[in-house]
């Protein structure tokens, strides 16, 4: 099946650009509703943070190391390298007795205008821990203290990440066909978009086991903490502030996204084929305001979709729509 | 018709994401070859520049003010905000006896990194200059100083905006469907990709009169002038460098591209459906490859089509490929 329909962006009386994808939305029981192909195979990328987590908490590693609620959320984010992201996973290293230096996931300038402005202007270099993922990778180091592994904690094969492929198999309930490597240098394993909701509503479900605690307490890290998933201005935080806490949600590059919604028992997966971020926020805006979790007017899901877009000088230009059939 | 795929994004051993579109070549007779839909109605933004800057030559206002080839290449520029173009659209008004004030473009903070650096630690706001259109708009004023129009040359009822709807309509060979406003406020008037494609055959096949006299000079001021039509690390201006002037090339917003081959007689426009740039620089590659006039191996071409992606640990992640069928 092609991908549908789902966003689009006007201007004057006329269509400019358009976004096709696929999304899906399922309960405990399987696929509540499909847009697109369900099978489609995708590459998860940061959407499946959580997922990545479940090994740290379940090998009993996050207790060993007595991680907070914020610390699980900064394993679960994509964060915006703030001085509060930074400050957080270099104390988290330094409780675990190790440096910046024990990171893999490499330096990039980090999004957040202020830190990047004070190392631009102080001819500072980004160290690893502005890098968006630097949280997970503290989590996989505190999971690697706890089994023993290597220094090289995100080769394929090292005990880290066949922990995480081996969970994220089981929750997804598919063998992933294959990985890539993320832009933080850790294996993304493959998996379709039915079964990234189906491990989604795994976690709005959680089972009582050890299994369901660990997918609860990340669920509840996630949206109790929504400025260490994400960062101020952007779609995680905003969106999960909009929603009360109600709903966790997490992207991922190429235009992925995923909600759990554990009052509703439902969990979400979306990817937009061409891989554009503009169009996952909004596509996410529609299924929860579908789903009457999120306000469709809500100043945050305005701004992502429906939302006049301004030029310069102020003038409107155009918007973000619906595509005839998406979501209802 | 359909969009048809055109570019792939390739990470492990599985494509991640699709970019589709819209593509024609044509010569001085018509349609040579076309990929998708020739008759997909697009906003041309700013690949258009230099059908815009008809006007400013045929009036007699270019020379009337004096104007160079460099600053003809500006008035068909999207420029990064450099301090080369910066000062020469500066310089350019106060030729004219205006000054930064009498622009309509509006002021956005500066592509060029060191221009961008500059202002942000030194705590100044960019100023219209800075804005990529600012060289089309000091063409509007040139123009206008000639016709006699007031202030508001951006509205679409103004003569300056007349002039160029006629010389769009004219050369595109199309009754436009309409306008949208751009993100330098002034009108973009629709076309379809194969009336585009006509427009830039026109340029590549100028005709021995006064229009044609005008499309020469503006496709030479282009090809010369590379860094005045963008900056450097750009995608005009490391294409049309690396094609040693002979071809021009020109990108707009929501991933349009178009290019005139004075040598071959034709010209090129292309449409990605989902409006990223990533994908319509790697199909423009693709094109100009596919007609002898680019070297797919040259460093510029590699670094938007086939070369190796590399994250911030210099690990190879992916690439953009072609789709089987495009171009040949």
């Amino acid at each position: 099946m092609t991908p549908i329909p789902m966003i689009e962006l006007w201007r004057g009386d006329m269509r400019e650009s358009l976004h096709a994808g696929h999304a899906v939305i399922c309960d405990s029981r399987g696929v509540v509703a499909a847009w697109g192909d369900p099978d489609a195979v995708i590459y998860p990328r940061s959407a499946c943070k959580m997922i990545q987590a479940l090994p740290l908490i379940e090998s009993g590693a996050a207790d060993a190391a007595g991680l907070t609620d914020r610390q699980l959320a900064l394993a679960c984010a994509s964060h915006s390298g703030a001085g509060v992201h930074v400050e957080a996973v270099g104390a988290w290293l330094e409780g675990l007795g190790l440096a910046e230096a024990d990171l893999r996931c490499g330096s990039h300038m980090p999004g957040d205008p202020a830190e990047n402005r004070r190392l631009t202007c102080s001819d500072h270099a980004p160290c690893q821990l502005h890098n968006n993922c630097s949280g997970k990778h503290a989590g996989f180091l505190t999971l690697n203290r706890h089994l023993g592994g290597d220094a090289d904690y995100i080769e394929p094969d090292h005990p880290v990440q066949l922990a995480v492929r081996a969970a994220f198999e089981e929750v997804t309930g598919e063998t992933s066909p294959g990985f890539g490597i993320d832009g933080c240098s850790a294996p993304n394993w493959a998996c379709t978009v039915g079964g990234l909701a189906r491990a989604m509503a795994r976690f709005a479900n959680p089972a009582p086991d050890r299994r369901g605690q660990a997918m609860r307490r990340l669920t509840d890290a996630m949206r109790g903490h929504p400025l260490m998933v994400a960062g101020e201005g952007r779609a995680c935080t905003e969106l999960m502030r909009a929603m009360g806490g109600t709903v966790a949600i997490k992207t991922g590059a190429e235009a992925v996204f995923v909600a759990i919604l554990p009052e509703r028992g439902l969990g979400i997966a979306l990817k937009i084929t061409d891989g554009a971020t503009r169009a996952s926020e909004a596509a996410i805006v529609a299924l929860l305001s579908h789903l009457g979790a999120l306000a469709g007017d809500d100043p945050a899901a305005r701004a992502r979709l429906g939302g006049q877009i301004v030029n310069c000088r102020g003038r409107a230009t155009g918007e973000l729509r619906l595509s005839a059939g998406f979501p209802a």
